[in-house]
């Protein structure tokens, strides 16, 4: 059998280009003590990965030029050398851009492939979803009656945050590019106001979206989308820093108006965060939002690229906004 | 008796001018019901009184042209109306910049002359004091051993942050501007370390100087000396904004490094305060900060200008960093 995979050719300058990754053939290997070999169903392309490229200082080590990307996947154990997984399981875990993933059983999730169509794990009942769990409840803390506003809000952490706030009492504005997105984003996901950032008169639609000011901010997207949030934002509000996919391309330092003084009259409190450091909460996280998702109280959805070939161009596209919900690379199965 | 007052006489353009303000005399008047006559001998000129001068939309109603400016003093009650303060009883409040001032009792704060000096009721012992100690306690949250910076640090904040950051066991680090500055942080102030913003060396100096990184950052300066700060946090660092007087006179909107990714990378948390915000601590807190300034634990220093119609002066000096610790104006008193 053979592996395909994909690798990064070289180090993007600016929006990634087709040629800094590349196609590569071996053949599959067999699983270790402890170790499973899974067949991939579907990976993930996510904003983060263009930080894990870059050779930006972050909060882990970059993908090096020759590596296979990095990211998580969902599939099919189909040789088991652990007593906890089948062959046969579904399991999702950081399996990197490949078709055919070898992995230690202790870094594997087995998720019930009845409950949820399979690429669900990647999305609102995997890290996006939980981000936007997290974000909302162990980072901002919101209250029922208050506005959250969401910028990114029909992608895969957007769109269940404003939900999850809805689902809280609260107010949820998104802010979304085109009107497509935006008419999913009041459609589908229920937010009570969205405002496309596209569209001339952005600032004005914002302001009149958020008539009572902002007292949550979920912050996907940064730049100029972000100050005009600033300007709406209430006394005592919170800034949930999850993402800020309008910079990752920039190739100078992104400059911007300075934002600190809004803190002081305001007494905002801003804080950056990242999914994985709540890992401890993850179960019980996860068997809420999975309740919610039966229970039809929290829609997602999903743009699925065809095959590993084209899980570049997908990442490419995700990254300028051409995804709606979560982006997903599906590579077997029905 | 003749009272003079200084009035805001122009909204300033960027750095403010002698012309911006106005003296006027008029007859000292009688205090009502409840009400007592302070003669002020010291008045405060901050930081913060160039925002309440501006036209931005702030945390408080602005000076409006031809009403007298705002501000702390502390003086002697020369008339009384009140069953809780005595003629002879010093005072501090909310005055004006007025030599003699009219305000009801419940607003008047009874000081102990004997214990300190007067004048350091405006600082060490009045709101930049309380400032510093709940932006460290109260906002940011330290722990022993851990870094803690500061910028402004000479003035009558930061020289208050480090000292109380040292008194819990911290590294206190002091940004300043100048070698006589930093002297004093290093040396009256009993800083770890103290960095030279003017100097050719900043960043590099900065990074020397907090080899740990950084944990805690007080901010009461912002601009390019955040910028440097921000690249020297630490994981799970805090931010407490108090001020940031490089921006006060900026004409334009300032623009700078877009900072929010630093959030992600790092999980930083920030905050802006305002020292009102804890008022209901105060006499427990001044108690504390009392008790330090007997025992000689906590140094202050004072830069005072003489007569109300150096006010004006002492105030544009004190915008620029002319001044050396705490900036007053003497208006009566031995």
């Amino acid at each position: 059998m053979t592996n395909r995979s994909i690798v990064l050719a070289a180090r993007p300058v600016g929006v990634p280009k087709q040629s800094d990754f590349r196609l590569e053939e071996a053949p599959v290997s067999s699983p270790g003590a402890g170790e499973c070999l899974v067949k991939v169903h579907y990976m993930s392309v996510d904003p983060y990965m263009r930080g894990r490229i870059s050779g930006r200082k972050s909060y882990a080590a970059p993908v090096e030029i020759g590596q296979v990307m990095v990211g998580a996947s969902v599939g099919q154990v189909i040789e088991s050398n652990s007593d906890r997984i089948a062959v046969g399981d579904y399991v999702t875990g950081a399996l990197g851009w490949r078709e055919y993933a070898i992995a230690s059983a202790e870094d594997l999730r087995v998720v019930d492939a009845s409950a949820a169509p399979l690429s669900a794990y990647l999305g609102v009942l995997g890290m996006p979803g939980l981000t936007a769990y997290y974000g909302l409840l162990k980072v901002a803390g919101i209250e029922s009656g208050e506005t959250v506003c969401v910028s990114g809000a029909a992608g895969a952490v957007g769109s269940a945050v404003g939900q999850i706030a809805r689902l809280h009492g609260c107010r949820a504005v998104g802010i979304a590019g085109g009107s497509d997105k935006c008419s999913l984003v009041t459609g589908e996901f229920g937010f009570d106001a969205a405002v496309d950032y596209k569209s001339d008169g952005f600032f004005k639609t914002l302001r009149a979206a958020t008539p009572d000011g902002i007292d949550v901010y979920f912050d996907n997207v940064g730049g100029p989308v972000t100050d005009a949030v600033f300007q709406q934002l209430n006394v005592r509000s919170r800034v949930a820093i999850c993402g800020q996919i309008s910079q990752y391309n920039a190739v100078d330092a992104p400059v911007g108006p300075r934002l600190l003084w809004h803190f002081i009259t305001k007494r905002i409190r801003a804080e950056g965060f990242l999914v994985f450091d709540f890992r401890k909460h993850d179960d019980e996280s996860l068997a809420q939002m999975a309740a919610w998702v039966r229970d039809g109280k929290l829609k997602y959805r999903e743009t699925v690229a065809e095959g590993i070939e084209n899980a570049a161009a997908a990442f490419i596209g995700m990254l300028g906004g051409a995804n709606i919900g979560k982006q997903v690379v599906k590579l077997a199965g029905d």
